[in-house]
């Protein structure tokens, strides 16, 4: 990948001279099926041009609880992006919301009085990670955007791990993004570039958004050594799958050792511990790489973590647990 | 009241050199026993105030489920004040949250990473327009306050309906805002002044907040004459005590009518309804003043109602259920 | 007026309903020539409305130097209503700027690159409060407006003192408003109600300026007992003539005492002095009420200063000056 | 510099541990000669961040006519950062306010009465672009300074282009950074950098900053690759002298065949032309890179810009002429 930066061709991106970005734009979007996309600094910058573009005042947006725009992004999906949330429970599983709860909590949508908030948009999140990367079927989200758009709301992909949802699922990853108005993919995180990330609409959107981009102070001049590291990214989607086998034989190695794991459905392993703040430290003195997250322990695979390394964090854990034992009963 | 009003001492009140207002304010700032007031005018304006003075973009704020701040202020709370909200179950009965809720939605409050919201301000509300006017009692409040402050936040009281919630206790209105911040009250509603709500704290939160009000347009030249009637509004306190009376004398006529009331702690009665846009509709063709409210169809009774009005409403409510029969059953 | 307050219809106006606020906003209307207004508490808010619902996030307006939408609302047009402001110099008179000025700041207008800035709006003001109330004519305000909308820009009338501009010309109001988008007028100020301005334009424009009144707190209960006032000082718009008069008499007399003065087109004069806080503090210890104005003393004559107190003040000033003159060469 | 970038040692930078990116924040704030510095996508972002932080809603900021923050990113400072500007006219030189004339604009600054603006901030440019890269020497800077601290305002220096005022002066660029509360300079533009700014201060101001740039969407992962690049960048600063050598060398070749252009000071040449656009499209069929700027023709020479390429810009423009004028009198 630093090769590929190395040789990218560049030019002034914010005067829209680049053309490895325009290459790296044009990939995007034909992978997500939209007409266009604009590359990005961050995925919360993506989410928030996003919600900028859609969100008015006065209006209200639905989220999944946990999702990454209502927790993680400072909060300016409210005061800069201009919107009400409202966290809707996951319903249909972890991370996951119904097309029932969406149609209900719609309300009046924009038809309600002069004096109240008009519920103007929905935002979804595949996978969800605070849910430890949960996968939205292609189906359910169908129906999730029809409801939606029956209410007159438009709808926002946070899609950070699209592309683990995609390779879980065996489906392009245009299939997971049908019927929306924007998404936003990560090129960073587990693809492993090392900045960046693509907010896609139609080409009214892209317009507007590179404008809300330089507002933000996202426009890079020679971001081509970004794009060029974007465009490798995206060669690896299909190696995600090993992350996804990694993130297994982890938890189920953890539950073999007692622990209370749910299977991963991708690269997040969740872990319910009695002790969030002891079992972090512990990990850490073990040089296990581990976070809190809603609570739990979360252990996150990527291209960097190998089959040997989940091998190796067990025998850590192993070994603590039978010395913890030891202990506690000499 | 309008005779106090045409009678009124008035001065240029953006100067602060009205002596009707100054009585006003200082008179609410001994009903609510704290330092000083500040007179603007609208409930909704006195929250937005005291919002905007409590948070900074970033931080997160706690209200119960249904809380006016969430709902029916066109998100200001969010994008002017800049707060995430995250909104309470009414775990303690409705439109409460126990200090257990609070402790827990705290989470690091101000102290977490640099990277998440932080939690400083909790909004109650008393009483809890959307829950049918229900109570806070003091003790509860003081246990809420409580956890609040042990947990670094702000507490923001909006007792827009504080003067009910005082009547129906038998409490002074001071007791039901002791240990917060902020609290706004308003001289309309129940009161019966034509315009107008007080927002009141430290003195230190006047000076400012005094400023906000001017950036919002709320300052106004000749205000002593919304101050006259808003001092007389004060001396009716006491009488809320008869809304409160024919509020519960209509509930009992409804259930008794076979309606699914609960009986109301104040001066609203929420009604539990099969058809809510039928009833209504029905209600306005009987002359019937109600609106929705929660799902609910929501009575009120002010001091323009009377104990005949009651009964004439329980009247036409009898006789036109006693046609319905006759009609289904003819 | 304070009879009309007492005998007022009233309704609640948030629910739209009080029949004395729509006479009222019917009538500016009518004398403004627009389709729709609406009630507000104050000239701030009415041009912040109007602003917020003209401007979006990467717009740039145009004002006259020391308008009052730039100096006098603490920054809203900025930080609320969005747009980054540029004050023209009055190349046409004091507090005028011409048509060519206009176009020659408008540049590319909203048709520039996307990364900068597009101007849209041009706020102008009649009379302009901080030039001294200098009227602006009814075939300048047309070339300006002209001037404006071929570059493609919206113009909002900031007409805190329209009924002064008007008077003074003996031109009926919606002769100065011709061509605009939206204006606000007054009915504090001049015309002596307590409390309340209007805000006008299209059918649509009101529609949605009521949204933001509500999300600003301004949204009022019975307000009729305040629009009655309106109504009331909108008899009155006449005898405004008589507060120019004074003006011109309490200029003269200045003048004649050796003051620097200019002769006021309508109810305020400007005088430069040497020491502006000196001469402030004598004043005020004459008893004559006056403020600082872009650095200059500002006298203002409006329905409670009659002929009488002219005199009175004028024989005041010369006494002190005579005394002083006594002192300095005793 | 790719090489450095393929080679750079990195981390994730949200979570504070990307080695490269803490080396490159030192080395800058050395350089500064202020205790702390945090990386930045981009020089609009570094300046909006230290907006953000340095002023409330209600503040009044002035800067020189032309500055970026006014101009060049889309009225963030105003709507975003919440600062009505002041621009200031060039009293000094181009690009440059006297002493004086900042100790004019203060006016009261924050002690005015509570309903007027407060002046906070004031933001200086160095070089400053819009006036053509013109350098502010280290007295006039330090009165400056001096004369907005005793108004009690913050300072903030925009030094986007602060190496090229060093070079050109002689002088470490701490020396021109003396006294100011925050500065940004860039890595890009002259310094070759693909991407990247650093907004510098106290160590208090970049905890805080670190916050806003995650609200921004500007925090990055591994962002230690870019933060390669800079450091890279900041061995060259020396070879900006190259640059500016050839400007002086271009400005004189067009001097002599009877441009209009002022000797530039670091490496920014304005040419004042009768035809804007007609010029630039004639440069661009010459293949000659340039751009307009305040209505001027705008030629910066940069590391990719070589002496001969001076030499064929002027020979091109020669023989472009002198066929004009064959085609004139001919």
């Amino acid at each position: 990948m630093r090769q590929a930066m190395a040789a990218a061709e560049v030019g002034d991106d914010v005067l829209d001279h680049d053309p490895t970005m325009r290459a790296l734009e044009e990939r995007v979007a034909d992978l997500l099926g939209v007409p266009a996309a604009l590359w990005v600094p961050s995925g919360s910058m993506g989410n928030l041009i996003a919600l900028m573009l859609h969100l008015r005042r006065g209006d209200r947006f639905l989220a999944p609880r946990g999702a990454h725009v209502l927790g993680a992004e400072l909060g300016t999906a409210a005061w800069l992006a201009g919107g009400m949330p409202e966290a809707l429970d996951w319903d249909a599983g972890p991370g996951r919301v119904s097309a029932a709860a969406v149609r209900a909590a719609i309300g009046p949508g924009a038809a309600g009085p002069y004096y109240a908030l008009r519920t103007t948009l929905l935002c979804v999140e595949n996978t969800h990670n605070a849910a430890g990367g949960s996968v939205v079927p292609p189906a359910e989200h169908a129906e999730v955007v029809a409801a939606a758009r029956a209410g007159g709301l438009r709808v926002h992909l946070d899609g950070a791990r699209l592309w683990n949802a995609a390779v879980a699922l065996g489906r392009p990853p245009a299939a997971l993004a049908e019927g929306v108005d924007t998404v936003q993919v990560c090129l960073s995180k587990g693809l492993g570039a090392p900045v960046g990330s693509v907010v896609a609409g139609s080409a009214e959107f892209v317009v507007e958004a590179r404008r809300v981009r330089k507002m933000l102070g996202g426009g890079v001049r020679q971001g081509g050594v970004l794009a060029a590291a974007g465009l490798v990214a995206l060669d690896r989607i299909d190696e995600l799958a090993e992350d996804h086998a990694n993130a297994a034989a982890l938890a189920a190695g953890l539950a073999e050792l007692g622990w209370d794991v749910r299977a991963p459905q991708t690269n997040i392993v969740l872990a319910a511990v009695p002790d969030l703040a002891g079992t972090l430290a512990e990990l850490d003195r073990l040089g296990v790489a581990a976070g809190p997250m809603a609570g739990q322990v979360r252990f996150v695979t990527h291209r960097d973590v190998t089959k040997a390394d989940i091998a190796e964090v067990l025998r850590r854990l192993a070994t603590a647990e039978s010395r913890a034992e030891t202990r506690q009963t000499g």
